[in-house]
């Protein structure tokens, strides 16, 4: 159901022809109203593609009447003339769906460095426009991904009569700062445009800016949060940040299960942390160890490595005060080995890494994947 | 000729009978006076292995009369009875060479969390004191390597009558703040401690401080300078610091040349920056990309994920005044495509890419690796 699961939203995605494998390419989201507010947040790259420099203006105002976004390029680092596709992008969006160009969002996701077939995409835009329905909301997240296998969709019904929906593609360059990834969410509760903006950084915070599956960042990621108020019922806000958190989360771990070539999708907990920040700290530099991620993708349980990877951290921590446990097995207390390597079973997809750095109350987990000969291939190979 | 190429030291490797292979492992360098000045620097990493630990100590008065170094395992996060290990090794060296065991300098590299057998180590020592000559430096160069598939040694003459010697170990785990690299530096030339301390810290900080192969900061680095004075020549202090400066850069390029997997040797160049500081962090931040390095694996001039690395950092640049050329070809003026990408030949091993701030004057090279299937195989099988 995607983005089209609250009411007052209509989405499509169809073939615009800039994938070269003829697959959809271009996606669309009209907020059908009675309110368009919405609040989004962008990659901290500050190398920052075109349609991050357009939409970052469109969102002054916190009104957006619809999104679109594109896969089969980036249009990032495209000078002048890559902008004035994005712009004619959305002045096309604005024309056919008789709203204002300053409030039509736009995404792009693909190769950096090369030109956009405007024409193309303006063509795109009218049959875009023309298949857009209020249950289209899968054909859409298809139309954005890239390297992903699958679509991701997420939602959430509050018994109270509100939904939240939303749209996720993102598979390699994912990392903090929200790095490549494109979400799309929707919402027919009554809320500002202010309510909505604390909500979603609320939620990313913990969601999405803790998901870091390679370390590199994206230049053009966009997490947009649109509301129609179609509804008609005003949410407890608590109640629609939690809701609004759990349907990032899940859209983040299918982000995380679907990411370029991983073989084991990696949840790094930090416990015992003097600060959220040091076990943010601790667990981002064990995720982004190479010999860490490696050793897991070979089942191997090296907690030496995940302990060289804290010991880079200016974290609060006694070097021989620090405990691992990995799926279950406490390989290492206070920093020295305990129970035996072998009794721990890396084999499940799943893994969990439990750091212990006994020097405080505060707790983090980063999700990761390991690094394998897929990620390699498909990153040596992404460009021909 | 290595360790010994300067006069006034003896070196050996011997079999301890730490590696399961039944290769060389464990070797020994005599400094034979008159002198015993010497200088180290250490890894940055907060986990810091027993011998480093140890040899922090040893290194505060300045003088050394012996170093030991073992391949095999790393003896960090071995707790009390590791740092026994370590103390006994520095007393069996003190025992056969009738010195000093606080004048024993210790290194180690191997698998972290591991226990080393105390008594192969003994054993090996004696071995290792019986075979002491001074040409046996590459018997001790091979005797420190682990996934290293040759020796590295260097030496540099001055016409003056001194001598600098060189040997290296490291393949993986190389990063900056000297990671999993043991280096033994020798001279005869007539140095305080305190000259050869300031002058081994000038040449590390440009040449295997910037040497950043994986981004993995390793538990056991250690680099180690000793002074005989065998030469009775005192050196000028800065023809010395150049000369020690060119040591250490062959043995960089060495350890880079050999790096873990490795199939390009990447020499990042950034030009044009406000600070060093900030051309040192722009060429960090590029040489820690796995999607950059996976490119360069691929043979792919993706200038695209150089700049998208660059935007991650606080230096001072426009993100539309940058230029990049690879091996020689422009492919990005002012943030826009230039060259075509097919101009660029990246099948040679040895890789040129050439930041453009445009932000000031000052410079900084980074050296390092590409990402690999093997790179990744290596280090998903290091501890089966």
């Amino acid at each position: 159901m995607s983005v089209t699961a609250p009411s007052g939203f209509a989405a499509s995605g169809v073939v615009a022809g800039l994938k070269a494998s003829g697959k959809r390419d271009l996606a669309l989201v009209k907020n059908l109203g009675p309110l368009t507010a919405a609040a989004a947040v962008f990659t901290t790259n500050r190398c920052k593609a075109n349609p991050v420099l357009w939409s970052e203006q469109v969102i002054q105002d916190g009104m957006v009447s619809a999104i679109v976004l594109n896969s089969g390029g980036a249009n990032c680092y495209t000078g002048a003339q890559g902008f004035q596709t994005t712009h004619a992008t959305a002045e096309a969006v604005a024309e056919q769906l008789e709203v204002s160009a300053g409030d039509v969002l736009v995404c792009s996701t693909g190769l950096i460095g090369d030109q956009l077939p405007v024409e193309k995409l303006i063509a795109g835009v009218s049959s875009a426009a023309a298949a857009l329905a209020t249950d289209a909301g899968l054909g859409a997240a298809e139309a954005i991904m890239t390297t992903d296998t699958r679509p991701k969709e997420a939602a959430h019904r509050a018994p109270e009569g509100w939904t939240i929906g939303g749209m996720a593609k993102g598979a390699g360059m994912l990392a903090p700062g929200l790095a490549t990834m494109l979400v799309v969410l929707t919402t027919d509760a009554v809320l500002s445009s202010e309510q909505l903006d604390a909500a979603l950084r609320s939620a990313t915070r913990v969601t999405f800016d803790r998901l870091d599956s390679d370390g590199c960042m994206s230049t053009n990621d966009t997490v947009a949060l649109l509301g129609s108020g179609a509804s008609g019922v005003e949410p407890d806000e608590a109640a629609f940040t939690l809701a609004l958190t759990a349907v990032c989360r899940d859209l983040a771990e299918q982000l995380q299960a679907d990411a370029e070539g991983a073989s084991h999708d990696i949840a790094i907990e930090v416990v015992g942390a003097a600060s959220e920040d040091d076990a943010v700290t601790v667990g981002r530099a064990v995720s982004r160890s190479n010999l860490f991620k490696a050793a897991i993708f070979g089942n191997d349980p090296n907690w030496g490595r995940v302990l060289a990877a804290v010991g880079t951290t200016d974290a609060e921590f006694d070097p021989y005060g620090i405990d691992v446990a990995i799926n279950g097995v406490q390989i290492c207390t206070g920093g020295e080995p305990d129970q035996p390597r072998d009794l721990v079973d890396l084999t499940p997809r799943k893994v969990h890494i439990l750091i212990d750095l006994h020097a405080g109350e505060q707790t983090a987990t980063i999700l990761t994947n390991d690094l394998t000969h897929d990620y390699v291939h498909e990153n040596s190979a992404y460009a021909s």
